[in-house]
């Protein structure tokens, strides 16, 4: 994403602490309590602006958010919309990088949302994408077993390869769209980059995929 | 396949039995012995009209293919196009159904392709799909350890289907093309179809899924 520099972002975070966590290790295991109400979490990495994961609070009261975001030039923009929207099933995670399961118990999280995550296409980049073994290997510990991923993305490159990253974790395809768009999809809720690619005429390709309770993973040759 | 009705169709397949074999049964474990060599066999389940078998056989001597398709009337235009090629590691089966498992010994195929297969949009014709997990069983048993399906097609809704079905039977897949034209791929070999769907700029789907020595199968609810 390219962004302006915003230099007065951290200052304008850190007046709401009340929505955006920045200290998340310390709310590990204790999220529900933070939300106040023992309702699912669901959480989007990468959020960007936050617009999926706002209007995804606003459509379903009865499960907590959490959009997390490394970058605080587009934190500040998704902390305008939560706080306009004015939901309290939503917190906002800036964090520097690390991983999920320093933020969240086993278990803790119900579902995960990937959206339009940055598609690193050069092969030397594999291991940053969010769809890389080791990440799917986070994501497994803080989910239940048949837990889901849910991703998106206009990129085919990406798609293509997380599809097989998957099922070479061991993860079970349970349903794949190759034209998110022309289909009905009730409750789709769009990002901002899904508008505006969608709009260009480009497929949207999504793919929800199961943490089974017993999984093999298989590394293969190319 | 929409075609003429071709009453003399049998009559004229009758005549190469060389080429075109209509009791498979009786070969079943001595297909290398026909072929007299040792080579590999790949097979293509629904040929069509047979270019991309023939093209196939024609390009790679050293492996053994068998088109296997179900309607005279295209059976007997594949045939002239193996007879005009003159190869020698071609088969071609006329079957009326039937099941792989009836033709081929466990382990016998090395290969397995399905082009532009019968999309069989409806629900209730999912059984039909040759993608359906009771077709994968057979399909497991007539390949070795570690074989694979190549599968192709212009349809999204048959390939969408067939991603999950693999991956629910516990198929593992090795590589997906979501526009295979837009990429170079060497040695691809055009069907008849593929050519007619890809000029009017639909885009072509391929996987390339793996029989792993072990698998796990998931029934997912809906």
């Amino acid at each position: 994403m390219r962004l302006r520099n915003k230099p007065w972002a951290p200052e304008k975070i850190a007046a709401h602490p009340e929505l955006v966590v920045s200290n998340p290790e310390e709310w590990k295991g204790k999220w529900q309590q933070r939300f106040q109400n023992d309702n699912p979490i669901h959480i989007e990495i990468g959020m960007g602006k936050g617009r999926f994961v706002t209007e995804m609070a606003k459509q379903n009261p009865h499960i907590n958010y959490i959009g997390i975001e490394l970058q605080a030039s587009v934190v500040v923009v998704a902390m305008d919309k939560a706080l306009e929207a004015g939901v309290d099933n939503l917190q906002l995670l800036h964090v520097n990088g690390g991983d999920v399961t320093d933020y969240f118990e086993p278990g803790e999280i119900s579902l995960l949302y990937l959206n339009f995550s940055d598609p690193w296409p050069k092969k030397r980049h594999e291991k940053r994408r969010l769809t890389y073994k080791s990440f799917l290997k986070s994501y497994e510990t803080i989910l239940p077993k048949n837990g889901e991923i849910h991703f998106k993305t206009d990129n085919r490159g990406l798609f293509e390869y997380s599809l097989c990253s998957f099922s070479q974790f061991g993860l079970v395809l349970k349903q794949v769209w190759l034209d998110l768009h022309a289909v009905d999809m009730p409750g789709n809720v769009m990002t901002e980059y899904e508008e505006k690619f969608s709009a260009k005429g480009h497929p949207i390709y999504r793919v929800e995929a199961v943490f089974p309770e017993k999984r093999l993973s298989h590394e293969l040759k190319d």
